[in-house]
């Protein structure tokens, strides 16, 4: 295993968390209202107020004393039973409460799952373009990270390069979908393919593979699609859930694992992530999040607000030349940069007050992420910022009707 | 590295949660008000009332998305700054917002801070008796656990047994005061005693010996005693800290880590810790929560109850000639048990709907625990079950003077 030495993890600051710097230094400048934001991937609208009025009503109403008792390890009984309930009664499987444990959102559900289903020195595949943070979680979990090269032209699953990948050595694959940072849902075909692939690789290596489903944008689609629930096609699912952006509390730290009941060892896997968090040193989220989520599980924020600030963007930046794979879902588009070095076309983009993240750090070159969860107001009035670029900084890229609109 | 098998773990499931287990059965059958029920560290009185009010006034007066947004990794400034400023009234120390590293409660804190400055395989001491989850958390860091023997008469440290383990492959020491299980504080000479004896090891080892201090009951003392905060007496102390005892709020999960800012690289240690977060899968404790306890971080909840509780069970316990070391805090009790085989001596004890722990877990045969955080007129009402059970069961042992009390 290899020696992990944090003093040297220090300096590998994420270049997302630059760019939201460097937003905000510019705002000590200009004022935050003209920087155009759209570093960072914070949710942008409220919290239904159910959620505000539950705890209100706990702290108001019930025993103190019983509200902010200690939960057991795995979660509060009711409160994942509720879960289990509502994803059976949403996805038709069919969860019972001992197979939901919670978590203090996907980052938790996520170190939990990989030392669930992984031992030291395993490898774990991941597909570009990708969160970054999944590489310290795959690292410091002691396993090996792979990388599956991205498809461009749809951001669906490369099976030419994930079948290359898939060495005896893999027991867990890591898929986010919708993906951030392109948008991009899996299609069922997608996922019908990657399920028959991994288990005729089951019987071929003669070991488990499981999938670790991170999901916390599985509830923000558009044009009204439905999201394929990956645990519905693999039985090896362990779905990783947080309401950080369904229900715009990511500063509250809840969200669950939920474990496949027909997934390998389904019985004990909630009682290993127990195990486990004696290690990681998580004793349940708070209990007073978890009572709290319970009467909005079916319910979500205002997320129209995304879908209306993507079409915005997206219909821009596709009359400004711009290729771009349209999402659907997320608060995230990925389009590509109008010159290879997505770096230098971000640092340009600064001077004009758009703060926008390198695809690099994804995973996936030439390419940039725009996180719009940021008030539409700012959105419409960030177009005349990207018209300014386009035409300053790359107009010779422009044909004659693209240069029409800018004029 | 001792390869960990979580599967293995599952069915070493602990002594104290098999015994509160005990009293819920029991319970069902008579009624928990008629159950003595001492086997877990649960507080039995509420939170003071301005954690809610705080909690409903961020609900009600502010900003709803600014309340449950993203915490730094490190915890929200303002909470850091608050905590540095309370600890340095009252304890003389210099810290910054820079020290204070925010937790999940103790357990995320000692979490951190072993793998903060340990290596994989270094050796970890620890005072018997001591809080059992000791054990997977040192084990789950990659370290090797060392016992020191206790010293029954005084509970303070066992110097010449503590020197006979402190070898060069030491690199923290896990100090627990006052304790759990036997409420005992050290003494300012025994912090002074060992502050020395560690002192000269780094030089002679030529390598940093840390102390990890966990101080979840460092509020609840007894007999208006001050108990010595020891990052006051070295410097490379690492205090990990809890809010579950001292304002009844175990569920919330909430803590931090104090970093001496005399510590060996004291400047980059809460730095480390947020590197750790990414492979524990913590991002903060729940923003609320950190933001709630602002307003009482020098208030604590009615904690004179435990002191009551406890002149009343030890006076009692003494009285029937136990032979216990009075505690000077926490709200547990730590007797002989009056046979050798304490395991025997608290299954009889059920009998009688006494609910003890046996300190063999606690790694401290022949002993038992009382967790006296439990109703006051319960503990009253006990004191006719103690004395029934052991003059039903151990009359042999009374004097004439102890006969004459049950008669």
């Amino acid at each position: 295993m290899e020696v992990i030495d944090y003093r040297l993890m220090i300096n590998q600051s994420s270049v997302i968390r630059k760019m939201y710097k460097n937003a905000l230094d510019r705002a000590e400048q200009i004022g935050y209202e003209n920087v155009f934001d759209y570093s960072l991937g914070n949710p942008s609208v409220p919290v239904p107020e159910e959620f505000n009025n539950e705890i209100i009503r706990l702290l108001t109403s019930e025993d103190s004393k019983h509200i902010h008792e200690y939960s057991p390890n795995a979660g509060i009984v009711e409160v994942r039973e509720a879960i289990a309930k509502s994803l059976n009664s949403r996805f038709g499987i069919d969860y019972k409460s001992e197979h939901i444990f919670m978590t203090a959102g996907a980052t938790s559900a996520i170190a939990h799952s990989l030392r669930c289903v992984t031992k030291q020195d395993d490898e774990v595949i991941v597909f570009a373009p990708f969160f970054p943070e999944y590489t310290p979680y795959v690292k410091l979990a002691g396993c090996k990270l792979k990388v599956v090269e991205p498809d461009i032209k749809t951001f669906q699953i490369n099976f030419e390069k994930l079948e290359q990948l898939l060495t005896p050595e893999v027991t867990a694959i890591i898929v986010n979908s919708p993906n951030n940072p392109t948008g991009i849902a899996y299609s069922e075909e997608t996922i019908i393919k990657l399920a028959k692939l991994l288990e005729n690789k089951q019987k071929e290596f003669n070991h488990d593979i499981f999938i670790i489903s991170d999901e916390p944008y599985r509830e923000i689609s558009f044009d009204n699609i439905k999201i394929p629930y990956i645990a519905k096609y693999y039985k090896n699912t362990l779905t990783c859930y947080s309401f950080s952006k369904s229900l715009s509390i990511p500063g509250e730290r809840i969200g669950y694992i939920a474990i496949n009941p027909e997934c390998k060892d389904a019985d004990i896997m909630v009682s290993m992530c127990v195990q486990i968090s004696r290690g990681l040193g998580q004793n349940a989220p708070a209990s007073i999040i978890q009572r709290a989520i319970v009467p909005i599980l079916d319910k979500t924020a205002q997320l129209s607000v995304y879908e209306n600030n993507m079409n915005i963007l997206y219909d821009e930046l596709i009359k400004l030349g711009f290729k771009c794979v349209k999402p659907n879902g997320t608060f995230y588009l990925f389009p590509q940069s109008l010159e290879d070095d997505a770096n230098i076309f971000c640092q340009k983009a600064t001077k004009y007050d758009l703060f926008l993240v390198p695809g690099d750090s994804f995973g996936c070159c030439g390419h940039f992420r725009i996180a719009y969860c940021v008030q539409t107001e700012k959105v419409k009035r960030s177009i005349f910022k990207f018209r300014e670029f386009v035409q300053n900084e790359y107009c010779n890229l422009l044909n004659k009707e693209q240069s029409l609109i800018l004029r």
